[in-house]
């Protein structure tokens, strides 16, 4: 897994943004974009319900009758995105919104805008499209090309900082 | 921790697989597959929920009461494991299974045996077995020996990516 | 992030301790007891769900009526933590715990206060505390200075280790 011949100037790290939790979203934009301001390379590849909030909100994803159920089930978008715990239909969410934004702390939609604008690379995981029928054009703007796992692999080996969320 | 005297010949991986969910059984054959597909040397050290899985369907673990219920409640085996959200009783499991079946994504315990026939390392946690009751004769055969926290650490310290999983 | 100035005579190990369940406070204690007993650097940032258990026991956290809601649905301390899965109402993290104890496997809080013997810097997250409303007085002794998310990416940046658990 030799294909990053450019030379490195910097620090890198990755991050496997897996889980698609309200909870989860801010470690990873947070650690993205604080990286980011201090110089990191940095990369997140989203993956499997981690790619759901990077989905337009409203966007119908699905390609046939159980993806369908699957995105009708768990709605993609930042604003749908559930709290590990204490979600409770939602006021959980709304509640640590509520809670962040008191605080000044930006909720994980604008952390994530933040951290593109600072160059971090937001990969979509080619599979997880394909599997779940989430197109390139329901997806925000500013991502990256999708990749695969092999890429992402190529990319962690050379990083300082590999993290799976 | 010097205890890796062997050269290094390509990158290491190791992935603490923890959880045991089938939606998280997936990223961690994914990845022990591929990278072992690109030529790296690659460790999956299965843990606590994530050891049950390794365990052969309908075996029944534990030494004593508690370690028996517990193992009655979360039955061992890949066709047992549960989605970590949606799972709806299992019928999330097997929506989830008919859409990888459908297109093409290989089922984890199919991964599993492919990365270990590419020489994926499977460590099962000696730990994990003693206080849970899950003997070495009960678990698919191809693993690796049982080994401890410290085997696991060291192999880590030597890993250009460690993942907890 | 280049402010590691000191020499480095050991592996270095950092865990991001997010979740705060009981089962993953048991690998987050074992590795980092385990690789400090073997001469590792270890640090554990500990950050939102996982900043709760490090709050003595009893303790009211929350610096209004949102934040002390939220410590009432979550209440802090090690004897507090559930489990991710199983937990049934506290009956499944009682029983895991009176698994361990009967294998010799010493509950998380101390194995914590080893790892702490053992010179493990416990760092708690100071966004955290801000936005739930956690004061240094109310947690337990022994732990590091709160710090942030840069100063934990640049001991990550330099860890051969780094996990997200």
């Amino acid at each position: 897994m030799s294909d990053a011949t450019s030379e490195k100037n910097s620090e890198w790290m990755t991050i496997i943004s897996f889980s698609g939790d309200l909870d989860k979203l801010w470690p990873t934009t947070i650690l993205a974009s604080t990286a980011a301001a201090n110089g990191m390379d940095v990369t997140v590849f989203s993956t499997f319900w981690g790619l759901f909030p990077l989905v337009r909100d409203g966007e119908k994803i699905g390609h046939d009758q159980m993806t369908k159920m699957m995105g009708g089930m768990n709605p993609p978008g930042f604003s749908k995105a559930k709290l590990s715990k204490m979600n409770m239909g939602g006021m959980g969410a709304s509640m640590m919104r509520k809670v962040a934004e008191k605080n000044n702390l930006m909720p994980p939609e604008e952390l994530f805008e933040m951290s593109m604008d600072m160059g971090v690379n937001m990969w979509p995981c080619q599979m997880t499209m394909d599997l779940l029928g989430i197109r390139a054009d329901q997806m925000r703007s500013g991502l990256g090309q999708p990749v695969g796992a092999a890429t992402a692999l190529a990319r962690m080996a050379k990083s300082e900082i590999s993290l799976f969320i």
